[in-house]
């Protein structure tokens, strides 16, 4: 798979899907100028009345619950019908799983009675989100982010979705493969909505390929890890590393992205 | 005209005058920096209560419509009938016309119903505007981009408004003047809310010379253009076009614009 | 105190404390990061259901009024109602004060009703929301400066808040006390949001310190001031300044601190 991914990104380059997201004000700028970077063409909306259109006219749709409320939850319901009539991959951050009950209420809503084609969460979300589908446990706490893959594989088994879980290492699990990559610095940490754009990123890559969500998300998660690491190694603190990540989202060529890439295949089983 | 321009910048640079902007959520941080950056002071608001006394104290008003929604659509009615009452300007930004059934509609009514000083957008939104006001026409497409001063000129006639298509080549259309503006550079499209931020100039630029909005449309054009020329050539990236944009708009000089302006001026007639 | 003030910032720098705010569209992305810069990490939510929950893993509640409405209004109060009875510290941006009628009554409720721990403003809002509790007098103009401190020392008195008066100076009054900060730079005044900013970090440090919200708003004041006038020495224009500003915030040592700090205390009386 690692010889394919920069065909996914030069790809990406050169098809600029456009990606409709329903996502939260506090990112809105970040991920339409990470989409924007990577090639891709962003569009942001949620008025009832137009979310059919706006749906039938994008190539995936991103579904970011990071600021949600009863109008912008109606309009997450009414993209995804639109997205699952039409057959399009439709990419769901479910930020703050576990954080409030309303917030677990919505996500076991989204994921029970509608199909993610891809869930994107960091292990804490993850493995909240696996307890929304298994009541009888409380929710969880940060510390046991070594469970995630066991709390990946149960949502994968449960929703369909290919599952990824980002963090130091990001992993992409679907029917019993499992990718790791291992690229990207800590201080990415302390941007706002460096999950978002990944996630952002992988509506991206789905829209450009359809046919195999999985290694579009590998793709997608290999570029964030990539870019990231090489704009880290560029900045001096926060503020200079966002500026250096959209660059180098933008310009990184296929020998820089091919060097720096750490990327572990296994197919784990279920 | 041209030896004209740099008094606009300069003027608004000593005026300050104070924008107030309904926007979408993506620009509202972008444009309100490129507003304080040319020198005016910006205040952005959408509560029904305050619609009045927020217009009531700006000099001009901007609308622009890309995350619209049912109550934000009637904070903008509001608002334009106060400025239409207190004749202060409001421009208008068509984000996304023709790309779905509820913004022509909106659209629609905002320019059938009041009366916008300006509209600023890319061809394709000017074209597909003109059609809103000619229903017999089907949606236009992306590349017939050569028709818009056609579709603007039909704008200019049917609204009264001074019509900015913004591109490679920005063309301000105005009772048969036509200037034309060959500033700018294509990374400037990989950065989001650039038309936006151009929009909120242009409103500045109107607040601070009520007298002559076919001018002031054409000073804002001017700078950004300017500017982002001058910005894309110290820039590795869009991360970076974004920052030097900011500096640029805030510290570029009268012989640095005039060395860089390409204007051209005709009366087209109509 | 002086010599105090450090020990809050690596203290922030250790406790990472959870700010939950209800701010304005325009700020959310810089504010955000601004409090991760620092060290804290923030959450934004407004939706009804979940006030109670997310106040409840917070630490304190940043409410800033720049771009509210009906819905957000009703947010802040079942926020503020949750902060108060988990007696959590509780942070009154009043942005706008004095700009319109339904500002001022808003503010007017949230003081009277409610017990602000802190509240950071320009002096013109200063000025203004003094007289929202004074009703005899009219809204002021920006002209009277110079008359804040009173305003303050009234607000302080009938309200109990410590009041943070920000400018080219910061004055930090309670009960008597009153601190003044000189540190800071004219550009950081043409960027959007560095008042917005300078509450965020007050409520990060009200989070971290709540036995002494008077020195935590101190602390607050002092590292805006003083990385905000570092990463001026350092920029080229706004652009660059808020670039250069999260990366101070990110990065300062406590010798660079201390040799920038510009403090000035005194016992006012009342």
């Amino acid at each position: 798979m690692k010889q394919r991914l920069w065909n996914y990104i030069s790809g990406l380059r050169n098809t600029s899907p456009l990606v409709h997201s329903i996502t939260n004000y506090v990112v809105m700028n970040n991920t339409a100028n990470a989409l924007l970077a990577a090639g891709a063409s962003p569009i942001m909306a949620h008025a009832h009345p137009e979310m059919k259109d706006m749906v039938s006219i994008a190539g995936a749709l991103v579904i970011n619950i990071g600021t949600l409320d009863e109008y912008w939850v109606e309009s997450m319901r009414l993209a995804i019908r639109q997205a699952e009539t039409l057959k399009k991959p439709w990419i769901l951050d479910p930020v703050g799983a576990g954080a409030t009950h309303y917030r677990d209420t919505v996500l076991k809503e989204l994921i029970s009675i509608y199909h993610p084609s891809v869930i994107r969460a960091n292990a804490s979300e993850i493995m909240a989100l696996a307890q929304v589908s298994t009541p009888t446990k409380g929710v969880d706490s940060v510390n046991k982010t070594e469970e995630a893959p066991e709390a990946a594989r149960y949502l994968n088994k449960t929703t369909g979705a290919v599952i990824c879980i980002s963090g130091a290492t990001d992993s992409i699990i679907h029917e019993g493969k499992c990718v790791s990559l291992k690229n990207g610095d800590p201080i990415m940490a302390r941007i706002t909505g460096m999950g978002c754009t990944a996630t952002a990123l992988t509506g991206a890559f789905c829209a450009a390929n359809p046919a195999n969500l999985f290694e579009a998300t590998v793709a997608a998660m290999a570029l964030m890890g990539v870019a990231g690491e090489k704009a880290a190694a560029l900045a001096k603190g926060p503020g200079s590393l966002q500026m250096h990540f959209l660059d180098v989202l933008a310009t990184i060529t296929e020998q820089e992205f091919n060097e720096l890439l750490i990327l572990e295949e296994e197919n784990a089983g279920i």
